[in-house]
């Protein structure tokens, strides 16, 4: 069975949209990511951090969905990762009302035995350093290695980023960030100059604008399905990742034709993802209701011109 | 052959982006329409009305192309309709810098007794009598009538703007139009709104991010084509509501699912419009170029996932 090694944050989020407010709910890219990825049947660990305050629960929910939380050392003198921000009205923008790291701060991420030889791995935003420490314990190249990044490592360790990249198969990354990294205001070029960086594939997140994927002269475009009411974003771009991820891993296929798929896949499941405040649609989630929706996808996009 | 019938403005535009800047040029909605429509080797007539200060020489352009202009009305001691604008570096904003309304200040479209059995109408953006006014002049009913609109006429003739959407099939309109004709911010619940006020479809454009059809429950999106470069936005709505209206006349087929490849080809030949300033690349396009581009559209958005 193929393994899929996720490394991010798993975490306590405090959301407030124009639909409601929630309390210290769970969060962290790394618990979206591997809640995504439960979705295909492969084996799937994720490496992390939390303090003595996360409540087992949590784990216990993560393990019966089969995900390895092997990897998530627990610090019991420490508090866990805490993120607290505010939805404006238009949802495509937030204020960060908190953010403590408490644990994160010292975040030595240890990859177990049994996921060093994983096909598929998903680095998640963090330190591009921490990011790279995960590559170096890998006992066995990976098949794909997948980048996520934001703004804050191009401001304050740029050179590190460069680094890491060069050693990644596909980067994910937002429309601004992209911008930022590149210099370059057209996606289309942004995503040239991002090539050149390293990353065979570029996945430029647009939000409710959908994603687009370049590789070489290719790009592929997934839109968003246009939904009545996005209820809380959080978590969305992570559970794209983990899809994409995922995906790939249970087809063992790397191929440009099938990461189209996968990109598609990841915008499917992100699409739940907004339906309800933080992880609470993808616990619940139903590969009925996944197939049912991919449905929706294809009359969504499909179309039959006749091309001389 | 099927008749197409497209009513706006004939005009002159003075534009200016970071790329570089104009002198007046051929520029209007019915411009756009009809140079988009005339791809489809349909007989299209246009109906506005210009100054005596405008060349004979874009009247034999449009001639040449197939384009009936018997309906632009020249008013010899009167001046052309004239707009004047900047756009800002990102291209999806732009100042208006001068506005003279000139002969189209009280503009009296007549519809040449040649399309008063027009198959389709595609009235553009005008004030919603001047729009009402064509239909009644219609001696048969249209199979399809179209409608442009922008939020001007929401604010100043918002009665009259519901009269005329009464009577009309589609309505293209951009994404803030559409929210405040709706009073809705999903454009999921904008375009159900709207398909109360009359109109069975609902296309929203959202300029780079592409274009939604709506109809009954159903949705399709048509990306616009990522490009290294937009060189000059003016006229790539009308445009694709130009390629829109045409292929819908010219396959005499207004079902749902040829709508979505109405919408392709919509955007299709928008993605050319942005390449040049005015419309000088549409004056020059090919039809081996425009079926080579429909091509990269397929592979933009065309996935085969195996749905269970």
């Amino acid at each position: 069975m193929s393994k899929l090694l996720a490394v991010g944050t798993v975490a306590f989020d405090a959301i407030e949209t124009p639909f409601g407010k929630t309390d210290k709910i769970l969060g962290g890219s790394g618990t979206f990511v591997s809640l995504a990825a439960s979705q295909f049947g492969i084996k799937t660990g994720v490496v992390s951090v939390v303090g003595g305050d996360f409540p087992q629960a949590y784990l216990d929910m993560m393990n019966a969905k089969g995900i390895d939380t092997q990897g998530v050392e627990i610090i019991k003198e420490g508090k866990t990762f805490f993120w607290s921000g505010k939805y404006h009205n238009d949802m495509n923008s937030r204020d960060t009302l908190i953010t403590e790291l408490n644990v994160l701060e010292h975040f030595k991420p240890v990859v177990p035995e049994d996921f060093k030889d994983a096909s598929v791995v998903m680095l998640g935003n963090l330190h591009p350093l921490t990011q790279a420490s995960v590559l170096d314990q890998m006992t066995e190249k990976p098949k794909l290695v997948v980048l996520d990044t934001m703004g804050f490592w191009m401001d304050i360790a740029l050179n590190d980023l460069h680094d890491v990249i060069k050693r990644i198969d596909v980067i994910t990354i937002n429309d601004e960030e992209a911008r930022q990294l590149s210099g370059e205001y057209s996606l289309v070029n942004a995503a040239k100059k991002i090539h050149e960086m390293g990353p065979k594939y570029v996945v430029i997140k647009k939000g409710e604008h959908g994603a687009l994927l370049f590789h070489e002269e290719k790009i592929f475009f997934a839109p968003a399905l246009p939904l009545a009411e996005v209820f809380d974003p959080t978590g969305a771009g992570d559970t794209f990742a983990g899809g994409f991820c995922g995906f790939l891993a249970m087809t063992e296929d790397i191929s440009f034709e099938n990461m189209k798929n996968a990109v598609i896949y990841g915008s499917n499941l992100a699409s739940f993802c907004v339906e309800k405040f933080g992880t609470e649609r993808m616990e619940k989630l139903t590969k009925e209701e996944v197939q049912k929706r991919l449905h929706a996808f294809k009359q969504l996009t499909q179309f039959d011109i006749e091309i001389n």
